[in-house]
Formats: C-alpha cells, sequence, structure tokens
C-alpha cells in the first residue's frame, strides 16, 4: 500500500503536538488507517528552536511554497494560524490539488466560503475538526452520525479560557481580573486573553458549526457578540442563589422562518448537565429532531488535544485515499446549496433576563423600576433585594419571566436615566431549557 | 447520480422509526448524502399492521430472502434482532455481496467474529452505530475523530432501563420493585426487563466497544457482570452520604499488559460529569492519551434515536458509494490484527469498596468485622453506623481504600459466616476517578 505524504506548514504548539502524535502513536494509527503515513515536509520561519520531538532536519524548510509544491505530498496541513498567510497557503495547496487540514477557526470562519469553493473546484477535501473545540469530534457527528437530523437547538461552551475563568469566579468568589491575572502567570491565557473572553474565538467556530448545519457558510457579522469581562463575583452569587450557572454560551436555535445565533454570558440551571462543564473544558449540547438531546464533552484547546482532531482529519483523508474515492469529500453538507435562511435581529429575541440595578437605597426604587419593566411589558418574576443603608448604593436583583429583547433595552436605557440609580444595569440572560 | 436502494428486513420499533426517518428528512438526508437513498423492500413476518407510516403496499414481502436476493439492492438494513434468524440474514447478504446495516448487539457481541470475516472476505461493510447507545455516535468517535488516541479508559452508563430505574431510586427512594413496577406500567420497561437490569445488554455493548479499540473480536464471556436487582434504597441513600451516586457502569480500562473489562453497580462521585447522566440517558466517558478526557451523551434506545444512528450509517454507505470506495471498508480498526491482550481476572481487581453489614447490634461487632478486613489487608476510610437497638439488626455501612478483589470475596465471606452477622454482605464497588 502506497503510503501517505503530509507537510506540516506551521511548527508551533499544534504543529509540534501533530508531529508529536504521528510518531508516538505510529502503529495504531497506521493500524486504524490501512496505510503509513509518512511527515514529508515541515515549514517554519523557526527551524532552529527545539519543539520537544525529533525530526529529521532535512525535512524543515523556512518557505511553506517547497511544501504546497512538493509533487510527492499528499495532504498539506496549515498550523499557522492568523489570517493572510493561512489563506494564501490554505489556496495554493487546494490549487495543487492538495487535500487540506487546518485547525484554523479565524479563517475557516472569515473565508470559508471561499475556500470550500477552491476545494470544490479541485476536487480536494478541506478537513477542519481541530477548529471547533479541538478534541471533541463534532464536526465529524454532525457531518456522520446525526447528518439525518434537523438539529433545532446547539448550546455550546466552546471556549476553555472563558469557562475556567467563570468557573475559578464562582468556585473562589474571585474577581474576573485576579482570575485572569492567575491565568496569564500560569500560561493558561494569552496575555490579556481578548479573543477569547470578548466571545470573537466562540463566534468564529459557531459559525462554523451553523454553516455546517445549514449548508452554505453564513457571515461572521450576522452573529451577537458579547463577552465576560462586566461580570462581578456578585452575579455569580446570586446567579447561584436562583438556581444557575453563568458560562459564556453560543446559542443557535431554529425560530419560525429563521434561526437566532448569538453569543454571550447566559445563566443556565445548574443541575443541566451543560452546568457541569467546568475549568477548560468545552462541550456542544444539541438536540436533534430524531436522535434527540445530546452534548458532547471534552478539551477544547491544547497541544495535544488538538493535534488528535489533526491526526483524525488525516487518517480520514489518507483511509479514504487508499479506498479509492475519487473526487471531493464535501466540507459541507451540501450539494445543492440550500435556501438562505435568515439570521433573527437580536431584538427579536425572547428570553428570560437577569437584572442586577445598582440603586440608592430610597424608598419607592423598587417600584419604580418594577413601573418601567412593566411598561415595557416585562414581568418579573423573583427580586433580591439587600442592605438597607439609607443614601447608599445597593442592589436590585430580579429574574424576569420571558420578555422581547428590544423592550428590555429600552426598559433599562430608561431605568439607568433615573435619578436613584447610580450605575448601569447588568443583565445576563437566561438560558431556561 | 444513482440513487441507493435499501431492503429493509425486520419492520418492528426500529424499523418503522427508520422508515419515518428516510421519508421525513428526505431532503436533507439526500442533500447531505449527495444521492438519493430509495426504500426499494421491507421484509416483516407481519405486513398488516399499522406502523404510523405510509408504506407502498407493493414494497412489502413476508420473505426475508425476497430483500437479500434483489438484485437491485445495495445495502440490507437488519432490524429483526435476536439471534439465529438474523445471523442467517445478515450473512446471506454480505454473501450477496451487500452492505449490511444493523442494530443488533448481542449478534455482534456473540457472532461478530464470523460476521466480520464474511464481510471482509465478500469485499462490503458492515456498520453498526445503532448497536451501542443507539443515538450516540460513539461508533464514529472511535473509528474517526478519535481514531489516533490509545484509550486507556472507558466507562459507560450503557443501559436506559437501568439508569432510569436508578435514577428513580435515588430521586424518589422506592425500592427496585416499586420502580421497575411503574416502568412496564409505562411501557419505558420490558416485562421483565431482565436483559437490561442483569447487565447482559451492557455486557453486549462493552464488548463492541472493546473488540473495536482493540482490533479483533474480544468473548464476551470474557467480561464481568453483575447486575442492579439487589441494591436498595438504603444503599442509595448510604452512597449519596458519602458523595456518590450509583450507576450501572461498564468499565474497559487498560492496565498492565492487559485490560479489565466488567459490568457491575458502582459508586461514582457525585460532583462528576458522568454522575449527572440521570433517566433512561447513556454516556460513555473515556480518557485518550492525546485527545484527554471525553464524554458522550445521548438516548441509548427507542424508535427515533435509534433509528437517527441506522440511517447515519446508510447515509455513510451512500456517500462512499457515491464517491468510488471500492472495496471493503473495515468495521474494525484493524488490517493488521493485533496482538491478543489479556482480560484480567475479577480476583486481580484493585478498587475502593462500599459494604453494608447487616449484624446484629451487639458490642464489639465492628471491631470484628474490621478485624477481619484488616486481616485480609482492607483498610477502611469511613464509617456509618446508625441506630443502637439492643438484638435488632442494623446495618454498619463502610467505605475502604483500595484493596484487591480475592481478598474482599474471602473476607466477606468469613464475615458472612459470623453469628452476628443476620444477613448476606452488600458490596458495591467505587469508581473514584
Amino acid at each position: 500500500m502506497k503510503p501517505v505524504n503530509v507537510g506540516i506548514i506551521g511548527f508551533g504548539t499544534v504543529g509540534a503536538g501533530t508531529v508529536e502524535l504521528l510518531l508516538a502513536n505510529k502503529e495504531i494509527i497506521t493500524n486504524r488507517t490501512g496505510t503509513d503515513i509518512i511527515i514529508k515536509k515541515i515549514a517554519d520561519l523557526d527551524i532552529e528552536s527545539d519543539r520537544g520531538v525529533s525530526v529529521d532536519r532535512s525535512l524543515m524548510t523556512t518557505n511553506a511554497m517547497d511544501v504546497i509544491n512538493d509533487p510527492d505530498i499528499d495532504v498539506i496541513v496549515e498550523l499557522i494560524g492568523g489570517l493572510t498567510k493561512a489563506r494564501e497557503v490554505v489556496t495554493g495547496a487546494l490549487k495543487n490539488k492538495k487535500h487540506v487540514v487546518t485547525a484554523n477557526k479565524a479563517l475557516l470562519a472569515e473565508y470559508g466560503k471561499e475556500l470550500y469553493e477552491t476545494a470544490f473546484n479541485n476536487g480536494v477535501s478541506l478537513s477542519f475538526e481541530a477548529s471547533v473545540c479541538g478534541a471533541v469530534p463534532i464536526i465529524g457527528a454532525l457531518k456522520n452520525g446525526l447528518a439525518p437530523n434537523r438539529i433545532s437547538v446547539i448550546k455550546g461552551i466552546l471556549n476553555g479560557t472563558s469557562n475556567y475563568i467563570l468557573t475559578r469566579m464562582t468556585k473562589e468568589g474571585l474577581t474576573y481580573d485576579q482570575v485572569v491575572q492567575k491565568a496569564v502567570e500560569m500560561g493558561f491565557a494569552e496575555d490579556p486573553p481578548t479573543l477569547d473572553v470578548n466571545g470573537t474565538d466562540t463566534v468564529h467556530k459557531l459559525t462554523i458549526l451553523i454553516s455546517l448545519l445549514l449548508g452554505y457558510p453564513v457571515a461572521l457579522q450576522s452573529i451577537y457578540r458579547e463577552g465576560i469581562v462586566n461580570l462581578t463575583p456578585d452575579d455569580i452569587r446570586f446567579a447561584d442563589e436562583f438556581g444557575y450557572r453563568v458560562k459564556l454560551l453560543a446559542v443557535a436555535r431554529q425560530r419560525d422562518n429563521g434561526i437566532e445565533a448569538r453569543v454571550h454570558p447566559a445563566m443556565i440551571p445548574k443541575d443541566s448537565i451543560l452546568a457541569r462543564v467546568d475549568d477548560e473544558f468545552n462541550a456542544i449540547y444539541l438536540e436533534g429532531d430524531f436522535v434527540g438531546p445530546s452534548l458532547f464533552y471534552g478539551l477544547g484547546a491544547g497541544r495535544r488535544p488538538t493535534a488528535s482532531a489533526v491526526v483524525s482529519d488525516i487518517m480520514g483523508i489518507a483511509r479514504a485515499m487508499r479506498l479509492g474515492y475519487r473526487g471531493f469529500m464535501p466540507p459541507l453538507s451540501h450539494f445543492s446549496l440550500q435556501k438562505e435562511v435568515a439570521i433573527h435581529s437580536m431584538k427579536d429575541l425572547h428570553s428570560a433576563y437577569y437584572f442586577r440595578f445598582s440603586a440608592f437605597d430610597s424608598p419607592g426604587v423598587l417600584s419604580m423600576i418594577a413601573g418601567i419593566l412593566g411598561e415595557h411589558d416585562i414581568s418579573i418574576s423573583s427580586v433580591i433585594q439587600k442592605g438597607r443603608e439609607q443614601n447608599s448604593s445597593v442592589p436590585i436583583v430580579m429574574l424576569t419571566h420571558e420578555a422581547r429583547e428590544k423592550n428590555v433595552i429600552e426598559a433599562v436605557s430608561k431605568i439607568n436615566r433615573l435619578d436613584i440609580v447610580s450605575g448601569p444595569t447588568v443583565m445576563v440572560r437566561v438560558e431556561e431549557d
């Protein structure tokens, strides 16, 4: 059996993990693929540093084009990250009729449409299991095991850094800044972890999942995004009193003639299985019309978990080549493009809400706030009001029944302008089911 | 594109669900497969009863051979269950060079080796996603997304009926008999649910998982089996006091030069994610050397979830046919058979244990029991002793540190023979990590 030759572009954390895995588990990989997988070339600007894996120096090059243009290479693995150079590398490889494996979620979220078309036009495949939740094989599950289903709901904890921060804030009562500082010091988080905590990374992943399900690439910009930086230990403690955990959630949900697609902090019931996804773990909960509720849980990032996903994609291509696949293996599920589905505006969202109002503790403040909410068709399901120090600011915390987001925004803006209100209102959506 | 023709043998619950799904989601199934999937024939002894799906009467036959011998049929779906007839049908179909999809775990656990060989020799595939945990796409995950990993631990809640019973016993304090009676009345459980509650069904599924991972069929009989019928609400309550939930667990674990493979009730930490798998849900927790800890959760049985898995297998075959696969798609991961791995005897198991001793409440009883445990190298980590009525039987409940099962069996047998002991000791293994 002819071996499958792989070229790796980008020899950073994941690149080194990929090489490590291909070498460490060579025997089972060959057994389970039915063919040898050979590392033919590795490109990186830095070919000097020690990555903790032993690689023949003659395989290394500083020129990505050496890899892309090598006629013996069947599969190109793009692990350089970023947009411009990665786009060039992936496009060049596809045009040279090489299968491509990538872990680059930003690239797929931004240029997915163009890259899928290039793959299609050149009769090669573009695989990206590692791009969403590293080690969690959710792409494969959607393309295969769950493929006959209409998926009506996805709820995901898709960013390990955010989840780690929220878990530490919950378990240790620390502030956001305290946890981030510690995480950066320990090398768990980038300094600053902007794209993780502001929801961008999660939006990239949700874009990929929705595109896969709908059968066409969805625009990144159409997904609402809100990060976790404004959450306080107080909010997390009040959530606990109400029976919730706070998570940075990606939500996609079929509604009438369109879908909701949004990323924001959300309160979820403490006893739900998703609430048990702690620390740096990721999970994707979904509901299909036949499959029912399902959950996939695992590590979303890191050298070894991400390498596992990358190598699983290489094995899939190698197996298909061995078995004589001809032509294109679709990266998306579409053959005839489906009709485009509208993504609802956030203003039309119906949700329950958590509010924390900062108000001066004067008589009538609760009734004034409740009055404004009532005028906007927002009904309160429970209230916590604590502290009774005259002329000082106290939190008034409440949960609402389901209300329309447009009304909520208007009501909160009106409340924030009241004299008795001392600071901006904190608002967190509640995902009950 | 030439459509793929399917013949279904067995038109019971899952057969009807499969037809329902193929019809209800025809458009997305075609889109995601790239080819039409046509139901060409359906065989069942009963072709009269209404299954709630509308099928052209001319497709129905009472003779399975009509389906197997139809030259237009590409894929045979075996859903009759049981062993003898199913074996005949699957073998006949494979020999006629038809791909086979089955949900029959007993068949695979019993005759897997023979059937895989027949598939191999005839250059066709044998797919069985539905055989383990219905809607949970664990077979696909092991074959694809997790394929590069050495899996060191599997812990599974693989039987929905048992899990439903234990969940109700836990949440409502009911006895085993009370829950079973209710479940049978409501149509949730078979009457009696013998194969579910005595661990047989779970052993079948574990056999399939281990065979897939090791790369060769493992003998069903080599897996230790113990059911849930002797568990009492007392044990579940004491487990709760110690911080555990009781689950019927399938465990496979790499140890030295062999593996542990066992099915029995086990206490698992309340705050573990597996402990949150309640009611009729199934879950598989596993650890791989690169992927780290992962969990797959969903419905393990039922008309629609099982149909989802069956149809996903049909789609996989149809897609491969469309893309020009030639030859055999391996049901197992082996190409060269791996060396057989020893399955350890239960006597060599090292585990922590929960004991409930029924003893007469006389002075010195605890010291007598503790003495025997100590003689057998079993050290106690905590004890609950309640009630102090002279001459009546009271439970003495304890947890041990890790001990050797051989010693535990000897010690318990010695304790059961003591005059101060009024009934057999209950023993439940504790799975701490």
